[in-house]
């Protein structure tokens, strides 16, 4: 089938690829002329025969201004799929807005990163039966093959939630390992440490895709030395534990996960001083002074 | 090659199963004759030609006493192998007792359950070079085929400490889904829960053999309502924080993932009595009266 | 001087003997109207002379409604203060709203509980140095006397903020002290766990008001046997880790202290029920039915 | 009564001018001579009639070697206290020890810092009654006038046990003040945070001595720029959570605080370079270089 994609980058190039060795006609748009098919969103729209389905695969952060230009290019019984990062939260108003148009929209979470284009990618998909059905040609293209890779979670909304609760669990997962891996560093009788991670890869209940990423990693730098323990975060982490936080859900380990990456963010830990402050204080503690 | 095995139980008899398929010579000994290859350990000894290697494994509770008994049974050159959840830290003592009537010693941490017959046990080796090459043949025939499920990770000790790594992240990495569960069953948006994890399988950052099992269980029981939330813990998880302790690594995850193991056992929390006390002391708080 | 005092529940009726006792006149309106002191808003605006200020004190869930439907009763000059446990990001709209009609707004956090009467409460203000300086013989009187328990924090909303905080931090305070009571009620050691929090209450670094009430409550109830361990969670400590979150602050201690009230009000562990089910699809470990 | 005391250091020292100015007669001894009232240990025991009470207030790591070398000057009758941070389980095997020379023993927690020798030192107590009775006048002097600040809590190791608690505790207090302290710091609304933690001395629900050491520690340095976040462990915060561990004790928050410590004193965190080292390898994140 044809679809419009908008947004070119490291997900939409690649799956504008897989789309198309899959037989589907996609016309792309990215402000990036030396990879858009289209001169300009306009451009895009005109070269789609309604009814039109227009995949959105932009940063999160300029997904709403996208949408927003597109909406009234569109057609009524256009669809618009966002592929991208969103809150949950934002997709009912954003289909609300839309269906006064007379224009569709589902949201799609996607996993997969830039394995993606060779694997398949995960998708997570709200919206309605007939929705579904309708873009179902171009999500059994994206998807790995086989049984897995794909569900319609529920309504509009329910895939960008599933999404975020997939990456919630990626936090606690990768910080899971983490903590073993600074574990077997630290010790004494653990000379091997890369090797039990090659190891765990079969036979152990442990193994998992991470797990293979790790072992990866440590084969390029067995102590990890390249690298500083920074990292970002990016959003759908703190999402979860606030919807946590509202349904009274406990989150622990996901929620310590995120912490962590806060705290890798910083230079000096202002709650540490506090704590060096007080101990000064009450028991003459040695303390170290900035700087 | 010839090997004793003692404890024939969920994982000795299956691992007996396994190496006899290889084509190793097994002679097995368990409590219960049913399952039994001899009489007794001395029986045992009898069976095997000198230089003997006896694998040992049984509940970590009895593996203490059971080398005890059988090393007085043994000659100079035979080696015992532990393959149980012993504490790290009972190996090298154990080794030194051991080495004094000439008897070797390794500590091999096994993974797998009830799985390993089938797709091979993940090993996990503490011992001397020449130890693991004299045993190597039956770690070939116990791991996975290919390339990993197997790791020399150092000297005696090193096997049960990886082993014990593995579960403490094995720990973490249950909750993190765990956390997800219960999110999703709580959200209004999701209303294809056991969908969602069916998903993830393929494409996505979070798959592995655990989310192949949760898979798995929600097929059975879509809500999880014929189980209580309950888990014993056997011991690593414990030990892999105490360890955390002991080198002053930060262990957020594993011990939060603990720690909800000790909660699920408790008919009610003193900690949160405490709560409830307090607060009905500062505020007039309604408290929920006992029983 | 004179006040309007919308409220005089546990709280609001306390303030008004406090600021009675300390000269002032107050007039109250309750809707039970055997506590007020006026039939209505209405009549309660009526009674006072302008310029006025009407100290609102309800609970968070109605503190929207009374002031809207206050507003339109009062004059240009008029001053609202709002003593409720409001969400500090509701202060800045609300004072754009009120503006628009000439009308004042402050907050303020108050603490204090049941025992604010005799002690004085903790205020800490947000709002214009002018509002401030203008109900400064209020904050007096219902002030602790001396040089502590007030605080002019900031602009509007910043009252709110430092209460928000206080309660965060109340959290895990109790938490602390909560964790200590449960290891040494487990310990087979401790045989006078009441005699030691008594003795904590003095010469000890962790000597405090809350730590009085503690063994105020064991001198009741020695195990607290009397009480279960449930406890409701009123919104400031939901909202203290939703702004760590937003401003990237690692909070391991209050979001764990928030998360053990979700689990004390949790009938089973949805998350630990996926546990059990995952140890028993891998390990064929013995799970326990529920019901 | 006559007492003797080893170690005459930030502690001792003002425990010996305490106890002198209450009118007891102490005979005190350190290895630095300019301190020491008797000249070796021998000395100090000649010096004592018997039968003799020796005092043991050395640092944790000299406590064993100083009772070994006490012990055997000593006769039966004499009575070792160690008021010092011993791992509680130490205390049992070495009452035993002492028993066989008729030594007797207790173990007492010292709360109190540097700020003891004025306000007095919060006493947790270890031992048989009698022993108790026989030393209750130093108690007396050292303790805080008033009811509290004493408790004989138990047997031999319950006096070690309840300070090993007490800092436990404490640590779980001083980390939730921290994380109070930091997003304020962090708020864009509250512009007086010293100010807030100064009001919040009296009249709220969070009031303690801690508090009133923050306030300290604000006034000299509003945003503790002085000062780095670093904090040691001096082993009780450790020793409390391996037993939550070993009783199975649930302790998110005080395990939290004692990881929040090995953290501030890491340049780097191994476990976040594991994420960042993940984050890499699906996703293409973009990474900081080491150094």
């Amino acid at each position: 089938m044809q679809l419009g994609l908008v947004g070119l980058g490291k997900m939409g190039g690649n799956m504008r690829d897989r789309l198309r060795e899959a037989g589907h006609e996609v016309v792309g748009y990215d402000r990036n002329p030396a990879l858009s098919d289209a001169e300009n969103l306009a451009d895009l729209v005109a070269k789609l025969a309604a009814p039109r389905a227009v995949w959105v695969m932009v940063p999160a952060g300029v997904t709403e201004a996208t949408i927003d230009e597109l909406a009234p290019l569109l057609s009524p019984g256009d669809l618009i799929i966002d592929g991208g990062n969103s809150r949950f939260s934002s997709d009912g108003p954003r289909a609300g807005r839309l269906s006064t148009r007379g224009i569709g929209y589902m949201d799609v979470g996607v996993s997969g990163g830039v394995w993606g284009k060779e694997n398949g990618y995960g998708l997570m998909v709200g919206g309605s039966d007939e929705n579904v059905a309708r873009m179902m040609p171009v999500f059994e293209a994206l998807k790995p093959a086989g049984e897995f890779g794909f569900v319609h979670a529920g309504p509009v909304g329910a895939g960008h939630y599933a999404k975020m609760v997939h990456n919630g669990i990626e936090y606690g997962l990768m910080h899971a390992y983490a903590e073993g891996f600074e574990l077997l560093e630290a010790s004494e009788l653990v000379t091997n440490v890369p090797g039990v991670f090659r190891s765990w890869r079969e036979g152990t209940v442990i193994r998992s895709w991470l797990l293979d990423l790790m072992d990866l990693a440590l084969t390029d730098d067995e102590h990890l030395e390249k690298l500083k323990g920074y990292a970002d975060d990016t959003g759908e982490g703190r999402w979860t534990v606030e919807e946590a936080i509202r349904l009274a859900v406990p989150m622990h380990v996901i929620s310590a996960s995120l912490f962590a990456r806060f705290e890798s963010r910083q230079d000096d830990s202002p709650a540490m001083k506090a704590i060096a402050a007080l101990r000064n204080q009450f028991g003459g503690h040695a303390v170290q002074q900035a700087g």
